[in-house]
């Protein structure tokens, strides 16, 4: 069997060269989905892609998919990819790591003359980070047959711009239909964005899916008062009521333990004022499990303490669902060739789920898909201090290589 | 000796003229200190002073002292009165009542043919709220001698306008001096603010002093992560932390007892995303009593709470102080003579401290000082919804006849 090497240098140079494109100056990027720095970045990565000779289709929705031919046409590819979109405060490999990542598993077959028998596609998915434009992984999950394209072109953004408008005006309207067609498998690299990797001295994750998602917001309602003359028995304090959501959400989630995380990280206050009892907090509440039956325990213990402190002070609760997703489980055994890959290449591997969303969660409905995640360091995304180590690069690079090599042949 | 009565309707219409000047149009007055309206509201009762034939002098910081003969000229006057700015949602008797009721006061005297031996003397003073220019009550600290003229005048307003050049503008930089000349005793009316009287289906408060302020802001510093991502054990989240704090506040008021109170009123997480471990908590912590001691005691079990939550936690705080006034303890004979005239008038009346800051407390720094409060419907006050039933407003002008009398024989 032939070994093919990647070379990180390309896709080092790669990388910063996609960087330059909606660059915020301090080492971060801002190429919100379908601007015209995202247009920038897609004109930017298909030149690539058609120097290195793939046949490159772009689709309704935008999703650009790159595709080099296999010993046997009448197979379905094997797919990898990700995202070139980024949020307003972005880093620099967030997404761009599996697409670009991609390309240079490409340029190392044709380096090493090797042609698998299943063609290998590299796809970029529209908004996947769905800071513009909500849902986010729009593209994957309109490729996938999640949401109808009439739907997704007509997704208003948070500027008033129309997606389908803005997919007009930047060019990038393609013809090829969605849903489109499922790969043989797929197969995404992707940073962690979080700290699991570092923290355990690890180089590369088999991912084993993706995290169950309950987003709920909360409106605790009770009444205004003077914050020195209103004796403690006759307030209705929502603030307080808050704090003890606060405090039952990490206990939940300690309690449960596994994977399960739990996060207040919006709370508002009103009036805001330091001499006022607050007559409305709103708070929001992020309960995260890989285990669906486990989530909805934790929803229901949640529910549980809510109700016992809002009735304890005399305060209103109303819920909002901001959103709701089942975990989704990758397949075992791609997740199983990620993990034998990284072994085989020395590197340090544990299995992990994720807790965000990726477009392989989309893909995953159609075909057998897996996904290897990087070290982040510091656990830092969605920031221009957003860094994975070079080595880290190549080794989530090698591994991706090898097996997209094992599944197309 | 004369009986001498009061006449609500008198005092009702002079309510209501006031609170057409600055009217919000919801029931509610904005009367800010040296704005436009607040001239309004000058011009309006210094007229209706000059027609009682009062003895009309403003000061160089605005206040307004309005003097009726006494048979001993040589005497120090007896003094009541209160302030007539309002904060931006203000209502219409917060201050008003006690400034309206002095008029009242005197009208009934005139009526009656009293002359009492100590002059009487009406007065407004100048930025009680402080809403626009802080500190609050900065009128009568400036009169009592509290805070330097020059100071005062130099102090710049939340709209950047210059108190001196305002006080100018509006045409009320007066040329009595400041300090002012200390009363033989001042007695203020005033609405509580606060729900005690309504509950407890009382008329009158004999106000036993003011409470100690405690304002503290506490900025809370952790790690901004991704709320999926992170594993419990690797968060510093200053949310979980500013709930503890919040928790920790209503524990240790209720466990001090007494008049003891804690408010967080004020609580800000950044960034304030649903899906994001907040960075950083903003918390502010207002702790109230009516003995320094014990204020002081909270203020020890708050500093250890935030401790131990902190470090728990791994998150950094900063603390800033924003206030700290040790509590006022009024006259205890003119407290009693409030008590006894509500007894006389038969209304039921209670002893109890204010948990808001007066002009009466700093006039309480220069001579013997007592408060009248009356109902607030529902404890509410700042808000255009502040209320006091008609009967209430009556009893209350007339307890303060009754004790101004006492006082200026």
């Amino acid at each position: 069997m032939t070994v093919v090497e990647i070379q990180l240098k390309r896709l080092h140079d790669d990388l910063a060269d996609l960087a330059a494109v909606g660059s915020t100056g301090d080492g971060g990027n801002c190429r919100l989905a379908l601007s015209d720095d995202d247009a920038g970045g897609r004109e930017l990565v298909t030149g690539w892609m058609r120097e290195l000779g793939l046949d490159v289709r772009v689709d309704r929705i935008g999703n650009v998919v790159a595709t080099r031919a296999g010993r046997d046409p009448s197979l379905a590819p094997v797919m990898t990819g990700s995202h070139i979109d980024t949020v307003r405060t972005g880093g620099r490999y967030d997404g761009t790591l599996g697409v670009l990542a991609g390309l240079e598993v490409v340029r190392a077959l044709d380096d090493a003359g090797v042609r698998t028998r299943r063609p290998l596609a590299v796809a970029f998915f529209t908004d996947e980070e769905g800071s513009r434009f909500a849902p986010d992984m729009l593209g994957s999950l309109t490729y996938v047959g999640g949401l109808a394209l009439e739907e997704a072109l007509g997704i208003v953004g948070i500027d008033g711009a129309v997606l389908g408008a803005e997919l007009e005006r930047i060019g990038w309207a393609g013809d090829a239909p969605v849903p489109g067609p499922a790969p043989h498998a797929f197969v995404e690299l992707h940073i962690e964005q979080g700290p699991v990797l570092e923290e355990a001295g690890l180089t590369i994750g088999a991912v084993t899916g993706v995290q169950g998602i309950s987003w709920q917001e909360l409106t605790l309602t009770g009444q205004s008062n003077h914050a020195g003359t209103t004796p403690l028995r006759l307030r209705r304090d929502p603030a307080l009521v808050a704090a003890h959501v606060v405090t039952a959400v990490r206990r939940l989630a300690a309690e449960l333990g596994g994977h399960q995380v739990g996060t207040v990280g919006r709370l508002d206050l009103h009036p805001d004022l330091v001499n006022v009892v607050a007559a409305r907090a709103t708070l929001t509440v992020d309960l995260r499990n890989t285990d669906d039956a486990v989530l909805t325990e934790a929803e229901r213990r949640l529910a549980a303490a809510v109700s016992l402190a809002a009735e304890a002070e005399g305060v209103g609760r109303e819920w909002r669902r901001l959103a709701r997703f089942a975990p989704v489980t990758f397949d075992p055994t791609v997740v199983g060739m990620v993990e034998a890959a990284a072994r085989a290449r020395g590197h340090g591997v544990t299995r992990l789920p994720s807790g965000a969303g990726h477009d392989a969660q989309m893909l995953a409905r159609v075909c057998p898909t897996g996904m290897v995640f990087v070290p982040s360091r510091g656990g830092v995304s969605h920031n221009p201090a957003e860094h994975t180590d070079p080595a880290d690069l190549a080794a989530g690079t090698q591994v991706l290589l090898d097996v997209l090599v094992e599944l197309a042949s």
